[in-house]
């Protein structure tokens, strides 16, 4: 299946993100018995223009367990540091000239879109922007409810965090909405909530949702809780008793036995530490993940050309 | 041929730049193979002491298609942070053990050759300081030159920017200088011109050269026309027009057919995007063959162990 | 031999010291012949919370030299800039997920077992805060007398500079507190010393020691010279007259002539540059120690799984 560049959600069909899980499937052996060297010719660069470490080495490890090799840097907008304004095309059509990849972080929203415009060789979006999207994160994520249930038909997934602004619930939401029979729900302080644009989608789309400031009416409920951070220094002028939409063990009590809790990471105080133990805890796998994943998608870009 | 250290322009003679260019020739056919793993036990550090993200990847995967390993670092003045003063010769003599060459982005002219009297493994600067030089720039500009026009003979070069504090413009010229019946264009405002070293340098070399503060007057005559910044915010007080300047679309349609527009970029305002299309523009390919002319150095710096 | 993290000093054997000094000589003779690629499935992490170049290449090399791959960052306390506090166990759970060894540079005594503490895959310190240790330096730092001279029984070892604080030398001497008939010798000034804890440390282990500020009366009877730096600026309102322990030319004249010269650098002042060329002056071979040494540590901990 042939993919030029990864720079949002929207993108990505049913077809294309079934044979990307069982690609990640298969690469879930290949690092277990120590990876290959199928791609041992290709050149990642990391194009960062802003540091994210977590997200870089899980990319660069996928590139090093394909056998492949890895030009970084965290401080991208120095090449520019002479010059007013920005030229990211030009940065994008030179650092093409050095390699079969670039992994782009960028800091505006649309980044991604403009050097997929220009380059000759794949762009894969690591987020661009505060309302963008960071579309591999929604893959892992997606790929860690597959792996954890089994399905995606049927599924009831939460929301929970600042989703406003959310890069990653924005981009699994998108995909979600590909799926049916799906139920989510969105939980939140008002000044916090999902803004209007996704909940257009997911009526376009025919997705149930609600739309709710309370945790407890619903965690018993979700197959998924996918916990992300509150930005409370965003809201330095509201009462928002975060204390409601903390996930700590009395309230893994109340969820499924066979339910699961999700986090982008890092996290701060919105999942205490003592329910890391809890086997439905699947942050740490779900960081895992996102090795498999993007091994996949390499290979299909490469694949590909 | 031997080589030790690559520290100047002027320390390459016309046999070497010949075999260079040779081995670049060669190295453009193995890249498009996807590489060799001939040099797979080599270790390459850059050693930045300021960032340069577009020389260090061109370094780096120069070095990734050789098939050898990269340490890197752009805060490499960190290094003395505990230390008053600093001591480049004791850094160097540590990192060599470390590796088999040192690619060294220094901030004081001079700074590549201290290193490299002490250096027990090559040096090759990667630019040291305003006013100093950029070696392998030099380089690959030349080789970009010989690939497009297949001749170093004979050339009408002219160059365009801040040429008096111009690295880049400095090293291609003193390379120039060693071919026949070369002719040399300084154009410029009359604050940003070439300094008078230079010329001296030309007149020895029996060069003939025309300095001058107008495009028009030359544009239509010249077979390279290297185009660098002008560093305007050097000049505050001065009323220059760079319009006068600019390369745009009517411009080069004064130009000579079969002639090349160039740029170590990063560009500003100095060559208008709307050129880029012209089969003339040469700049993004000359960026690639600093992939091949540096993988040919390096192979030149090995097999002369 | 099975060890899982190498967090301190302490907790190194001799016979453990022993196989890895037979390891580190093995590595040597590996890396005159190019390296390895026994390890080559291996990728290592520089997780460094403050840049320290120097050290970070050592591992790196060593890895490199071994195969393997690394991921790499200087700058890991950007990873929680999101966040308040610090997360270093998050972090780690995470970046395990991506690699097969972590080599961390913490800012905190203890970083290390903490780390150790929750980690999947082996831990090496890099150094952890001021007063903590940095228990691979003592271990290239004894590799290197061990080299040098032959033995480790029966050596009269002096340590100069700023030992309060001197993680390095701390790390040596519980190393070489192991060892038989061992004389230890603190010179520097009295603000600077070596403190109680160490002393009570050696006093259990009966060694024998001798604590001076004078670095004339102990230099001819010594076989090592361990110096370090004086931080002065951590003593700005003191008379210390740092000529006093300044190793020159004519101090050198004093010395054994089969003693040795150390530093685990960078130095300032407290060597002269004019003793580099004395074939007693070992601290570049010492640097070169750490890529044989560490290479000996992963292969140690890689076999040991």
């Amino acid at each position: 299946m042939k993919i030029n560049h990864i720079v949002e959600s929207q993108q990505f069909t049913v077809p294309f993100l079934m044979e990307l899980f069982s690609r990640a499937n298969e690469m879930k052996k290949i690092v277990a018995r120590g990876g290959t060297k199928d791609y041992e010719n290709r050149v990642m660069t990391s194009l960062f223009y802003q540091p994210s470490t977590r997200t870089r080495f899980s990319f660069e490890s996928a590139m090093y367990h394909l056998g492949g090799k890895v030009l970084t840097t965290e401080q991208a907008q120095l090449f520019s540091s002479e010059i007013q304004g920005e030229h990211l095309e030009d940065t994008i059509r030179i650092i093409a000239n050095f390699c079969d990849v670039i992994v782009l972080r960028h800091l505006e929203a649309g980044g991604a879109k403009r050097a997929a415009a220009v380059s000759p060789v794949p762009i894969i979006s690591a987020g661009d922007g505060a309302g963008g999207q960071h579309p591999t994160q929604g893959l892992l994520d997606l790929y860690t409810i597959f792996s954890e249930l089994h399905t995606l038909d049927g599924l009831s997934v939460a929301f929970s965090g600042s989703l406003d602004q959310g890069r990653t619930s924005r981009s699994l939401t998108y995909l979600l909405s590909k799926f049916s029979r799906i139920k989510l729900y969105f939980i939140a302080p008002k000044e916090m909530q999902i803004k209007q644009d996704m909940l257009d989608h997911l009526d376009e789309n025919n997705i149930i949702y609600q739309v709710t400031d309370s945790l407890d009416n619903v965690i018993d409920k979700v197959d998924v809780l996918y916990q992300t951070r509150f930005e409370a220094e965003r809201f330095p002028n509201t009462n928002i008793d975060y204390e409601k939409y903390r996930i700590d063990v009395p309230r893994m009590q109340q969820m499924k036995y066979n339910s699961i809790v999700m986090h982008p990471m890092p996290r701060d105080i919105e999942i205490s530490h003592n329910v890391d133990s809890d086997p439905r805890a699947a942050y740490f796998r779900q960081s895992r993940n996102g090795l498999y994943v993007r091994m996949a998608l390499f290979s299909m870009l490469f694949d590909g050309e």
